[in-house]
């Protein structure tokens, strides 16, 4: 049999995921091939630094500093983009790759959470593809599976909690009983944080995934400004324990579906009962549950990031290159995405809220009144004891709007009772 | 944009399955289309009773009363076998329509994992692809995620619960008290079981599923001869109770990896740590562990049988198909498989062991020293109280190597002690 002609990667950026790429194509040369049914090769890489020591062989690579360049060379099939950043360098060289016709690469959510609809557009006319199974979810195939093994369902729901850094703040609150800022600090020592933590523990970076994933489930335009974001911040101890008393965990959780209204896509902090799948997540560990009119419910669940997992999705979507897997980005033509009205909000639930007041007679009264006259109602409330002039309040409400809520909430804290401003969580029944 | 020409089914077989992908068809046409970017119909069906209203409509469809006529035919693309059976018309008509070019998706386990070197051979030789996400794990796309998604890793290990039926009857007997007999009628009356039982509580079902996995995952020709293999039916409500005690779970157990001595593959029922994620599988509910050198661990679960979700992983195939997605059956070409030597129980484990002891002094000194003789030593030992002259006995031993275990079994059994032959389980620590 006469071998194909080899699969020539260009990689830019040797950071934790670039390095892991190297390594496997390096080490795994012979297994790729047998399963590729032609080599993968690397011909050049791209880094800032070319001096520095990263424990990996770089011999035999071409190198070059500016990843546009390399993007642009002729002896590159695949552009493989693990820079990071949706502008800048990142930016350019994918739109250089695609412009040159390479296929692409990449492990970049906030890129294709920003620009996404364009650049899918772009590789499309141009017969190349743009496959990006690192951006969500870590080693998980979860890419895969919704844009093809589930090709054959109308899909419903999908929930995940896509966020390591979140879940192993959030875990690790429960299980070590140290509060919010001291795990803060861990993972920034630990290296778990992104440049801007923000994009972590704001729920941006868990909410540019959601947003890829909805794009593809429910074949609409990558709408990341509609993502209903908030972030875990505000998350004390006591959260973490009433919540428990009550049966339930806190997790950075995202949901979308295709409502009557419109596509919902939030990523908050919900309460999740302790005995759902999704609640016995420990740290870095991601899960993702994709439900569809006819699979019913899948659960998939892998490590969310690191060297190995990361590197073991990229290469996933060179091997599909590879084997001449082509489907379009969000599984359907870019060109017939539906623009989606975005349904902020749309479905009812019941929220879990702590309010701090100050100790004083009627204070309580007041805050439940606000609660009632905005047509909330409140299935259980709790006054808890206290050591100093602060009362910390518990609600859990029936089901209503969080639109509802938020009027209330900023009815409260306009009140002269309010020490701390109320925290709503949402109670997430799966 | 002229579009692509439709992809043109035949359905062979509407039971469940078959008519779950009917309605898939007819009811989301669209939708597929969409995706595929061409049409995807149905132009012909087979069964054996034409007259039998089965809920769907079939109209439009060319019928045939034999599944080999049905695959010649001019106007079939893919085959769709969804026969079952190992021989007899789903053979003949799946090599039918390798032979007349076609391409063949399938649900047949039992088929694959005794004629699947030979058919994937066929199917190559002639340009053709057979593809079978359907035939394991229900709805997972468990075939994609190991043969593509995870392309690029060395797999170490691949472990899971594969058999709705036996998932279904353990966790009961756990959940309602009931025996194995009443338990498997119930699966009886509630068409949970294969026409022979023995596919089921026997293991060979997931047996089959096991093996066809093990040749994705090591590259190996399908070896199912090979499987170890045991059935559930000797596991009783004490095994089930005292397991409980000790923190773990009993599961049909599916585990492969490749050893220094090769490969190991066996189906037997294990106690799980009820820790473990395998171990809170309910029900029809299957899951597979998939462990690979860069990705760590990816655990999948989903509904293991059923109309909708099988007919989902049928679509799933099909739609790759339509997509023009082709990968050797077992991921790397079937000349390139390799005969792996099979390591029955080729790894040591702690075994949890129950005998029936005649009620006389000395029954378990005995017992003892013919366990010490083998040089199996003992963990933990237990009487338990009985209401009858059989005396249940329960040992949990160190490590131990499964056939030296059944050599001591065998020596047990020639004893003048024994009043119910030893039940043997391994110990799964995860």
């Amino acid at each position: 049999m006469t071998k194909a002609t080899p699969l020539r990667l260009g990689i830019a950026g040797l950071g934790t995921v670039g390095k892991g790429v190297v390594k496997i194509v390096r080490q795994q040369a012979q297994l790729l091939s047998a399963r590729a049914g032609r080599d993968v090769v690397i011909t050049a890489v791209c880094a800032r630094d070319q001096t520095r020591d990263r424990g990996v062989s770089l011999a035999g690579y071409a190198w070059e500093t500016d990843a546009v360049a390399l993007a642009k060379r002729d002896d590159v099939d695949v552009f493989v983009e693990l820079i990071g950043g949706d502008t800048g360098p990142a930016k350019d060289a994918v739109e250089a790759a695609l412009a040159a016709g390479k296929d692409v690469v990449t492990a970049n959510k906030a890129l294709l959470a920003h620009h996404g609809q364009v650049l899918a557009e772009t590789a499309e006319a141009a017969g190349s593809v743009i496959r990006y199974e690192a951006a969500v979810a870590g080693g998980i195939p979860v890419i895969k599976s919704l844009l093809e093994g589930l090709a054959g369902n109308e899909i419903t729901r999908l929930m995940g909690v896509m966020n390591g850094t979140c879940n192993y703040i959030l875990t690790n609150m429960e299980k070590s009983g140290r509060g919010y800022n001291a795990l803060f600090d861990e993972c920034a020592e630990l290296g778990y944080l992104e440049a801007d933590p923000n994009l972590d523990v704001g729920g941006i970076d868990a909410g540019h995934k959601l947003a890829l994933l909805a794009s593809i489930a429910f074949g609409t335009r990558v709408d990341f400004a509609s993502v209903e974001l908030e972030g875990i911040q505000r998350i004390e101890l006591q959260d973490i324990k009433h919540a428990a008393d009550m049966g339930f965990k806190i997790k950075l959780l995202g949901v979308t579906q295709m409502t009557g209204r419109g596509l919902e896509q939030r990523m908050t902090p919900c309460l999740v009962p302790d005995t759902s799948a999704l609640s016995q997540l420990d740290g870095g560990t991601n899960m993702v549950v994709i439900e569809g009119n006819n699979v019913e419910q899948i659960v998939l669940r892998g490590p969310g990031a690191g060297m190995g997992p990361t590197a073991s999705a990229v290469m996933g979507d060179v091997m599909d290159i590879a084997r001449g897997i082509r489907i379009p980005t969000f599984g359907i033509p870019a060109t017939q995405l539906q623009d989606a009205p975005s349904a902020v909000a749309a479905s009812p639930a019941p929220f879990y809220l702590r309010v701090g007041l100050h100790d004083k007679p009627g204070a309580m009264a007041k805050v439940a009144s606000i609660l009632g006259n905005a047509g909330i109602s409140i299935d259980r409330m709790r006054q808890l004891g206290h050591a100093d002039e602060t009362a910390p309040v518990l609600f859990v409400t029936h089901k209503c709007m969080r639109q509802a809520l938020d009027q209330a909430i900023e009815a409260i804290n306009k009140t002269d009772v309010v020490a701390t401003s109320p925290v709503a969580l949402r109670i997430e029944i799966l």
